[in-house]
């Protein structure tokens, strides 16, 4: 018997298992391997067939990673000698989940590719806690930039955004948060509100409110960690909790 | 019998019926009421229980559209007549979707709000395509911005976001285009790759590829119009077509 190769890039959303798509749900239930990630809910593994090979290839506190090399040819082989491969990504695998260069390696071989979006963390963490990313009167624009580029380093990008009126929201950012707020001060926006959310839309949810200024202090306060997701901008206001001036060291949900 | 009234803000994501999250198809199946937008797959209904209320409060060209006021009266009185009301939106509901408006409006009333993230035509559209918004080495960001502010204009942020190297993306800008093109030549930027992508996933989708240059001609040869998604930036140059440097002319999917 040979199976067709096919490799299909599945966003499984930010975390709990159903802000994964229809889409996404039909993929898994059609896999031979699933490759997935630290940010996925192991139990949306639950909807592939039970036979199906299951993959960690993550990155955990103790755990060695794989190498994104390793990845791109594990896809590839498992394609060629299984079948229908899904590479299961938390959120969007377009948003900094260096999807492109997967299905990329994976043209190379002539293996069929397809992309199934995901709902973005930068998007959907937020917007689980009532934190509009836009807003009518508030903001025009939101701008999504990594805390962590190629070089380690947070993107030179956050200074550019530092002074618009876009909300800016950064992902793996939360151990540059000094950098962040340094940068923020430097334009005179002690004053903007922050949000962060570690372990977003996950039971283990927390999240911190605060401004420039007050933010460090919190955020040491409360032990936030990654994964976190970072919003800057005066939507964060529109919390309730921030509307409502909850004495903010409350304002932690665990 | 009373109901229990409560209003659920849900993301349909894109078009295709597929995209909307599991999460979103659960809250449809428990929906007393809906009402849903021009940008919404009238065939998502299909989830809802028979004896639910549809109700289409979207935008069309010959149709009067409601006001805003009135769709947020709507939702309350619905859901304190009917019960459970769910507002049905195109992408994700707080991507210029005014959809903290109506929470908040609901709120007003103690009336219970849920969301239900989707996935953003801003993210999904060209990553449906295979352009991914975020590509290492290629971009560090990407900055979503308006094309029809509150005054009709397109946004001030476009003119900062054209002197970065954010992948920008603009939605409800495709009667802007002159504008956009005009802002990035200003710059100097002629030659960055640019998308549209009109009906984003839907059978009726039509995508056009060029540079700042050429764009203009091509989107008026092929009768690019609303509803669209606008890409700027390096990250189009890896869509396939692009890549293969096919005649744009033939890059129209019908």
């Amino acid at each position: 018997m040979t199976k067709t190769s096919k490799i299909t890039l599945v966003g499984a959303g930010p975390g709990g298992t159903d802000l994964i798509s229809l889409r996404g749900l039909k993929a898994l239930a059609k896999a031979d391997v699933v490759l997935y990630d630290a940010l996925v809910d192991e139990e949306l593994l639950q909807y592939c067939p039970q036979a199906v090979h299951k993959i960690f290839v993550g990155k955990r506190a103790s755990n060695h990673a794989y190498r994104q090399t390793e990845i791109n040819q594990m896809l590839v082989d498992f394609a060629l000698s299984h079948g229908h491969v899904v590479r299961l990504k938390g959120g969007d695998p377009f948003v900094f989940g260096r999807g492109f260069e997967e299905i990329d390696f994976a043209k190379k071989f002539d293996i069929p590719t397809e992309v199934v979006p995901g709902i973005s963390s930068a998007i959907g963490v937020p917007g689980l806690l009532g934190i509009p990313i836009t807003n009518r009167g508030t903001t025009e624009s939101f701008w999504v930039i990594t805390g962590t580029t190629t070089k380690g380093e947070i993107s030179h990008d956050v200074y550019s955004a530092a002074k618009t009126s876009a909300t800016v929201v950064i992902l793996m950012g939360v151990r540059k948060l000094s950098e962040i707020v340094a940068i923020y001060k430097a334009e005179g926006k002690d004053d903007l509100p922050i949000a962060i959310i570690q372990n977003g839309a996950m039971p283990n949810e927390k999240i911190v409110l605060g401004d420039i200024r007050s933010i460090e202090k919190k955020a040491e306060e409360l032990y936030i960690g990654s994964p976190a997701v970072i919003v800057v901008g005066n939507v964060v206001a529109l919390h309730e909790a921030y509307q409502e001036k909850i004495n903010n060291n409350e304002l932690v949900h665990v």
